[in-house]
């Protein structure tokens, strides 16, 4: 007997924690919307402007040639030459996805302690998965999945070693995916530069660096392979028009992009201080948060819950907490307070 | 040998042709981008005003709760009970992409000639796919999709019918997918009121009706089991934070609503007596455009791109023209001047 068409599949467990979620915390704590100071995010807290997109992109299907201009902008911001291919979804988490959809069912490793929704992602399209903490290779391995930086420790590999490593996959008949959601930061670490990206899928996310989560973009880029793929599955129109023409204007900013990387820079450096100050002890991060590590880390994320602040916890990790940049000096202050530095 | 992971997939063809892009005709015809008329698309030519979006929904990655808000708005625009399963995707295109992809392969029959991106969408999924002109299930059907009311020609089938045809596609262990994408006009004619909604998938698009087809987004609802498998494909964050509270304020929006039904009604009157002014056959159509037949309707075609004015032919049907609605007064002369009537 055939499986039935209607037949619910089975869930591939809980969904993951997240950071950006407070409606859960407004039962826990009395403290009204606005109130809450938001850290558990790796999101800019300072946007890029909002430009107005036109009413025409609102309201007609987009054109080809708004795609093409997006397409070109984006090339140039992340370094690609005009050969490499290139995928853009609603959202980085649009093409994790898609991407385990449009593979046969392989050995998958996601390699370190990292961003859930990968292995969530490859397991629920049928993979076997296996999650490797110390972030070597397995043998058996034929696709490998990491982030670099990586969420939440900021882990770097330098994108010779990347390359190595996915020459190894491809010997094997494999795949590296690399996420490169926080590479915005510092855009020599990126794989965009390489000269070989066969056996590559990189995965950038807009929303992020450029402070705009709520827009959704991500866009894909390295082996013709699979990027067409995820190309011809994503199908026609996939972006709203309004995001084709503020993301292309943003990728083309680089003077607010450069100020940008400086002003994350010095934020970050700013919140290193105020976390040594209240005896957190530094495991790493990339300029859009922090991570660290406190004996009493479940008592103090419960202690900035009741002072309105939100960070993020890892229920694998309860020594952890992840911080992301205080808006402004005032929430410097009141993080620092609730600490009870 | 296993099949390598970074092969092109073979190609389903080439894309088919759609309204809405004027990029090609740019070069056929001189006339500045302002300057054309399109009615090509069958999209509300006086679209929802365009509400500003907070800024938070921009910068922040939706929340639980802003999902909810616009689920319950759908929900109550499309007349669905509570227990109904609802997905919600950037674009309705988004659903016609991923559903292929969630079935394992059946035989399937795309029921009248229609929108052809369901045809390539299951056959690029590895589904074996008959279009059927004549628009009746064939004996081997598992799956069939329809268009309803139909895209070019308006040809409507009842929701007794289509729950009957449903009936005997769950007894084969099959499915039917209906596509109500301008189901807006007569809400009457929709699936949603059925009691038993089981072996249904029923796909909604927002853009169409409410006139902004730039902002990518489509609602399916039907079958707690498909549904949910595309639920869960798509993922956390599928619609982005703007998204959201635009399309909620619209679905609720109760007196524009009926104003705009009210208004796409007279307009498609107008268009009737403009085509027959013309000597175009009317063939049907819906409130948001009409299907016409003339004899010499390539010839016509051109005419109207040299006049500017843009409109859908279809390759397989060379004496078909489907008009949209023009805007305004002037736009109605300047299509029964160009038609030379």
């Amino acid at each position: 007997m055939k499986p039935s068409l209607t037949h619910e599949r089975s869930p591939a467990g809980p969904p993951p924690l997240h950071g950006g979620d407070r409606s859960p915390l407004h039962a826990l704590a009395e403290i009204p919307e606005a109130g809450w100071l938001d850290l558990s995010t790796g999101v800019n807290p300072w946007p890029y402007p909002l430009v107005e997109a036109t009413a025409e992109s609102w309201r007609r299907l987009p054109e080809a040639a708004a795609e093409t201009v997006f397409a070109e902008a984006a090339r140039r911001y992340y370094g690609l030459d005009g050969a490499a291919a290139l995928a853009a979804a609603p959202g980085s988490q649009a093409l994790i996805q898609w991407l385990p959809r449009l593979l046969p069912p392989r050995r998958v490793a996601v390699l370190g302690f990292t961003y859930k929704e990968h292995a969530r992602a490859w397991a629920a399209a049928g993979h076997e998965v296996a999650e490797t903490e110390d972030g070597r290779l397995p043998e058996a391995a034929e696709i490998a999945v990491l982030v670099n930086p990586n969420n939440p420790d900021g882990a770097r590999r330098t994108p010779a070693e990347l390359a190595a490593l996915a020459g190894r996959l491809r010997r094997r008949g494999g795949l590296l995916v690399v996420d490169e959601a926080f590479a915005d930061l510092d855009p020599e670490g990126s794989l965009a530069g390489l000269d070989d990206l066969r056996g590559l899928v990189v995965l950038r996310s807009f929303g992020k660096f450029f402070g705009l989560a709520g827009l959704r973009l991500g866009c894909a880029f390295g082996d013709p392979g699979p990027i067409g793929r995820l190309a011809e599955a994503l199908g026609p129109w996939a972006l709203p028009g309004p995001t084709l023409e503020i993301a292309a204007r943003a990728f083309a900013d680089r003077a607010w992009i450069a100020a940008t990387r400086r002003r994350l820079a010095e934020a970050s450096g700013r919140l290193d201080a105020l976390l040594a100050a209240a005896g957190l002890e530094p495991l790493g991060g990339t300029d859009l948060f922090r991570l660290a590590d406190h004996a009493r880390a479940p008592a103090l994320y419960e202690r900035l819950c009741r002072a309105g602040i939100l960070v993020r916890r890892f229920p694998e990790r309860p020594r952890w907490l992840r911080v992301g940049l205080p808006p402004d000096a005032a929430a410097e202050r009141r993080l620092l307070a609730a600490l009870g530095a």
